[in-house]
């Protein structure tokens, strides 16, 4: 991974076969306004954020769900797509 | 249960019994406002959440009354929905 | 009581006959911008609250004044009405 | 008085003469966006408010200038006409 | 001075001539925009206010430069108008 | 310098020569948006301000970048006019 | 570099290449919404800011994205332009 995210900061890989119903049909419209499935791909290193002790709970290889709008979207190279995510915006762990 | 929720997150499963009246005619646009009741399906660690430290107070199992604007809907399968809030956003334990 | 408040959480029961002038006629509109009173039927335990530590000050029973806009009604059964408030969001004890 | 506030709140009973000029004339439209004077007539125990430790410097019998938009105008009876506000709320004691 | 500023707020006198130019001749609406001159007529006592300590570092007979649309207008008599005005939103002295 | 700021306010002199370009030709429309130079010439004693420590390391004669926005106006007399910040509001040190 | 940043401030240039396309065209409406790329020319002393401990954790040299709409874009020379962000705002780096 190229991106070292900053203090609880977390890099995640959208999990696109996701945002397609059982069938198959890709459903966009509708998938705007829930949260998202993604892969933890880079985990900053937390510590002292903002004044607060951050202790980070993913790690690399992690499939969570993610509340969509507080990432930002970042397009390295054209086939590379990650959404940069503070840890607090991760809502669960998927097992 | 497939979602383990991060900090002081809790995963509910709506109790979509109590949306009807007593004669059991749903009355979808009359429960817009209302709080929601639900069956608590997975708990947080708690611990330093943004800072703060936070006990966890409900359980697996619990029915509790929540706030409906605070929480995300999740689908994980075609037969699950699932709303994933801070424990804060609980008001209170029915008994 | 079948409800349990968390944290510094309290259940009140509006005290309808409040709202009503002396000659008993009902002035809904005329109520609308007013505080409200109330009788405490539960209180939540207190304790650490948001990263706060919350003394709890009223009990069961109590008669107080609340400001309505924040509070939270709750529909338990057709006859049961209640309001799930923050212990702040009591202005003051009747006695 | 039979109005007990809780925390760092204060009840107030307004001082109408105040709100005329020296000729008597009642001028209701100029008075509005003006701070308002009142007499204490029942303090909260402060303390602890909020996560706060807040001490009282106001006592019942006290003529004070108040913020008019901070508080909650409570109406117990009739004749009876309160204001409820914060210690924060309260700019000044009148000599 | 009959007023007793509570907390860290100081109570103003506001030097009217300084809203005139050099030759006296006075731009009201020029005017508006701008901090305004005072000087200091009473202190809060400061200490612990809102949960922080606050020490006061003006003292009567200061003149100040203060940001107008901070404070709290007065009218105690006639003759007598003041500002209230937090010791946060004095810019500074002048000298 | 006849201005003494409190806390941990600066005043500034703004560089006016800075808001033309390297013709000499000012463009003030186009300057609207931008951060600005300034000179320090007061600095507040720094201390306790709103309840955290803050330290001053700007000194006068620095030559400052501050955000525009930030600052308040003000004119002494008329061949004087400052900006009052607060330290936070200047970003960097020019060299 | 002529700039000190203060606090926890930094100073980026900004890496204009990566603003095209790989056949290199620039696609300015396009680019708006998105996060940028630059390198790092200046980096502040941290410390305490805002009465918040913040250790400093990007270097002079560092390939960083950030988040554009939160930096000040500064203008020294003709031929210079720098955006003047808070580390805070520094979502990664590049490696």
């Amino acid at each position: 991974m190229r991106l070292q995210p900053l203090g609880d900061r977390v890099v995640l890989k959208q999990l696109t076969a996701e945002a397609t119903t059982k069938s198959g049909i890709v459903l966009p419209g509708q998938e705007k306004e829930k949260p998202q499935q993604a892969e933890v791909v880079a985990v900053g290193p937390g510590g002292m954020v903002d004044g607060k002790e951050i202790a980070m709970c993913v790690k690399v290889g992690d499939k969570v769900i993610y509340s969509k709008y507080a990432g930002t979207e970042i397009k390295l190279d054209e086939d590379e797509n990650y959404i940069i995510v503070k840890q607090s915006d991760i809502l669960a762990i998927l097992q």
